[in-house]
């Protein structure tokens, strides 16, 4: 077995090894709170207080000793508060606060053959060979981990819901889900089923027109037989007519009255609708040069604003395309002010390393909160990272990101403290380490940026794997993703004068993003389609702005290795080792992507190194 | 049921739909002979004349009727030439005729869960979920197919054998492999097997060193015990040290010391060591310019020759690549006059259109057996095309490239008429119909190289499926395989200049090819690295002669189309509509190919159409 920090969640090396398995929220947090302060060796006395379902709390000194006081969720939220303080050596008092997102989602991707579409640590902790693995030790760590952090919401099946996960919420499988739901409860988790739009379809009906009476009498009648087996049943998930899954479109109905069908049946419950908008044409062709990918969901959704159902929530990912390393805020969530919004963020490093390169991502989490301010959405979401892996995330650090993911999801923003909050839960309190460390952290993600996707270029790629380089791997592909380099030039023109995708937004990024003299400078091959010669601010040609950074990024990762070396001693032997290897791999991975890049553009622009650096 | 011409074999719509099912080739022989010439309605009277187990035969007119003589195979070929030149109103009097080829062998790349590596025809007709599938009927029409043009040796397993079918030859599979091998004695075919070459080591030896006296034990008694169940066993084909299968280089042994260990098991019983010579390194460093994937079998073997036991077969791709659109011949057909050679040449469609497109083959061979005048390899080999479809190879016409290899296998030469002779046989005789479709298969091959491969420009498929256009899909990858297209020049300079491949070559190929002057056109881009601006003898730039081509490849795909759309109600109409439908895809996909590979090169070129169309 692998000496992993802490027990169950890496950051939980403060609570005691076994995890309390009480069936209510008020129970846990008793035991959390008793155990936990033997465990740390404190002989405060702290006791909670609840009253209400509230999620806020407060810790408070009183004569007797702390006190957390709260709602049922509420005070369990303020024990591990109470218990990480204390880990930390710092003053566990904390003024009243509540989260920012009422709903603070996971979505697992994970398929009932035991697979995760996109997983990168293991398989999946729910299910295998079709069925429920039921592995309650397992399952009460990972619920006590969401919980260490407030989230609130998980759905376990994949949003591509395949036979027979489309029957979860059939009579058979309800039972098994319910005793699912009655773990995760204890924790103050509600469960999230992702469903088959077509379901109705499936099951016998031979349509699932959400306007057939038909097809909603039998929503409506599942949602009730959900109910009856999980009371507090969160709702249900749909990815609908994207990517080959079906949708209302197949009835030639809109997404409100696909949705709203929906809500009506799971409403009367305090179900919610939750509508994932990655809706595209994912058969363009690629002679196609007026289609826009980006443009796609825009165009699909802000015309049907104020027409959802009340508990529908459109759930958008935080860029237009699809989880790239560099992408603008999605001008969906600029859009329809009456329509409640989620915020779909992706943990699990499909694009940005597999959880082999480091990659941490409040930063960029960071970003998309500064160009929301305003726009504020209503929930928040995130992809899974985790799997069957001895810790979680395949990558010991990579946790950093579901840790940091839980604070930016109470708090509804994230600095860098949030690093070091979970390096010194996780690795103890050593001054070096925590600096060096937080430091590689924090840089990491401008790191792999550098190394990979030069300005806001996306899907260099390789196709399905999405590890590693493939410049041109999705150029004559039907995704829409497209960068037409030639000897000149590179991108797309999404400006007004070219596909006008900039129009989708407002001002002042509508402004800003149109002109390649005032966009920002990371998303300039985004929205502009630039010669090689182009002049960038600092005087630099763009080609050699590109030549440049790929040496950076490679020569970066050397330094991210060489730093966690630097960690020997530091770092429990087995972390140190097991994460040596992912750095060693990453640095790899980088050469590659500095030496293909590099040679790709060098072959189009005929441009030398103005360095005069090895260019493939 | 689909209305397939013919019932097995598409050109053997002459016989009987009822297969003979006896045991002896005399049995089958005599049945064929007597429900041939009934099913025909010829009242000739006809009879067979055994002696021996001479492949050989001869048709002559006697007295009481026409009389085939020859050894026991020779007779049942004899049968079918006999039946074969009645069904098409010929004289059936041949003189005696013996195959060119001992060997003339099908190997099939069916994996035994069902699968086809390669396969284009629906799944195996041998093994389904690990274990064989024993549909008699299908069996017996299939070997009566091989035998009704010759073919004498088959491997029902792939050559990268995998777990369960590394345990073919072991105790418990023995009878259910000599079950199979006799239905197919009984047509004249004997079995081979493709065996695992770390077999000893997985069976518990620990080692599979050639050299260690217990492997070599453990193969005699391997190979005594597979003669016990079937005396005539064919032998053993071996894929060593390739793509990752092991091999002697494991143990620090040559190949030559590899195959004589087992040649020595299974010589003393009349078997046969075939050992592919498919090796290459296939995790290249696309930065590495020095290492040429051509070279390297060359370099693998040259050296050995001579020090092969006489029953080790080296079984040699026509290419030195992959079975590309166009190759030149693999310069190791031409080294190593003291070792016997078997000729590999692959009837499934790898590289070739998947069987979705027209490629009639024989046009190539006939080229590869001009260039190895005086070189020709001893035995014959090809890649089935065959698999679970009801019309056995997907596209109803791809089965004229099954019999055409009979044919060239048997003659050791192809010419047109074969094409004819298949037509005839398949469709009947109207003279519209012979000549459309003769000329649509006997262009069928040029058409394909002109939308694709350009000058002998390889590997611009897309990886893994290998159908349709991904230029740069291969440009950074492992497998050795690059253009290195950039704005001034495209492929790789394999001369005495650059590689130095066409040293490999014996005079006058090495002079011939290593100058661009002298380079047969079809092959400048395969040797040479060459500008856009090159200039052809016709006059032509080098980029315009691939526009130009393109442009009519997909041109002629689309004539294709139209002649056989001008065959409607010629051909049976279930034929014409299933054939239909693949001209319709082959015209897709001919244009995607014509657009991606001019945008491709116009991109790094620069260079305009000098006709104007349109370039994307």
């Amino acid at each position: 077995m692998r000496e992993v920090p802490g027990g169950a969640g890496a950051w939980l090396p403060f609570l005691p090894m076994d995890i309390p398995s009480g069936n209510t929220l008020l129970d846990i947090a008793h035991s959390e709170l008793r155990e936990g302060l033997k465990s740390l060796g404190h002989d405060t006395a702290a006791h909670v207080q609840a009253q209400g379902q509230g999620e806020g709390f407060e810790v408070i000194k009183e004569q007797n000793g702390l006190v957390i006081k709260g709602g049922e969720p509420g005070v369990l939220y303020g024990v591990y508060s109470l218990l990480s303080c204390l880990a930390r050596d710092e003053d566990p008092v904390t003024p009243y606060t509540e989260p920012h997102y009422p709903l603070r989602m996971l979505n697992h991707w994970d398929n009932m053959d035991g697979t995760v579409e996109r997983g990168y640590a293991g398989s999946s902790l729910f299910f295998r060979d079709g069925a429920f693995i039921n592995d309650w030790p397992r399952l009460r760590g990972y619920a006590r981990m969401l919980a260490s952090v407030g989230i609130n919401a998980v759905c376990l099946n994949n949003v591509n819901v395949r036979p027979p996960a489309d029957g979860l919420i059939m009579e058979e499988m309800l039972p098994k889900l319910a005793t699912a739901a009655d773990l995760l409860r204890a924790y103050g988790i509600r469960l999230i089923t992702a469903i088959d739009y077509a379901l109705p379809h499936t099951m016998g009906l031979g349509t699932a027109d959400p306007l057939d009476p038909a097809v909603a009498a039998w929503w409506k009648e599942r949602a009730d037989a959900i109910y009856r087996h999980i009371p507090d049943f969160a709702g249900v998930l749909v990815k609908a007519d994207s990517e080959f899954r079906p949708g209302p479109y197949m009835y030639g109905r809109s997404h409100a009255e696909g949705a709203n069908m929906l809500a009506r049946a799971f409403g009367p419950h305090g179900g919610k609708v939750i509508w994932r908008c990655f809706v595209y044409n994912c058969v363009q062709d690629w002679r196609d040069t007026k289609t826009d990918r980006p443009k796609a969901a825009w165009e699909h959704y802000a015309p049907l604003d104020g027409r959802f159902e009340d508990n529908v929530i459109l759930q958008i990912k935080n860029g237009p395309y699809d989880f790239q390393v560099r992408e603008p805020v999605s001008p969906r969530l600029y859009a329809m002010p009456g329509t409640a919004k989620a915020l779909e963020l992706q943990l699990a490093q499909e694009y940005t390393g597999h959880q082999i390169d480091l990659y941490y991502m409040p930063p960029m989490w960071r970003e998309v909160t500064r160009d929301l301010e305003g726009y504020q959405p209503r929930h928040i979401c995130a992809v899974s990272n985790l799997g069957s892996d001895e810790n979680w995330t395949g990558h010991d650090l990579a946790q950093a990101n579901l840790f940091a993911f839980g604070l930016f999801a109470w708090r509804g923003h994230t600095d860098d403290a949030d690093a070091d909050w979970w390096i010194s839960l996780t690795y103890g309190a050593d001054p070096r380490l925590r600096d060096t460390l937080g430091d590689m952290l924090l840089r990491s993600r401008a790191v792999y940026e550098k190394y990979t996707a030069p300005l806001g270029l996306c899907w260099m790629v390789r196709p399905h794997t999405h590890y590693g380089p493939d410049p041109e791997g999705y150029e004559y592909d039907k995704w829409g993703t497209y960068l037409r380099t030639d000897r000149e030039a590179v991108g797309i023109d999404r400006s007004s004068r070219g596909t006008a995708y900039t129009l989708q937004y407002p001002e002042p990024f509508r402004m800003l993003y149109d002109s390649p003299d005032t966009c920002p400078q990371e998303l300039l091959l985004f929205f502009h389609r630039l010669r090689f010669d182009h002049v960038l601010p600092d005087g630099r040609a763009l080609i050699q702005y590109i030549y440049d950074t790929r040496f950076e990024g490679a020569d970066e990762a050397e330094r991210l290795l060489n730093d966690w070396e630097s960690l020997e001693g530091l770092i429990p032997s087995d972390s140190y080792l097991h994460t040596l290897e992912r750095f060693r791999r990453q640095l790899l991975n980088a050469r590659e992507w500095r030496d293909v890049l590099n040679n790709y553009f060098r072959r189009f622009s005929g441009a030398a190194d103005e360095k005069g650096r090895e260019v493939y």
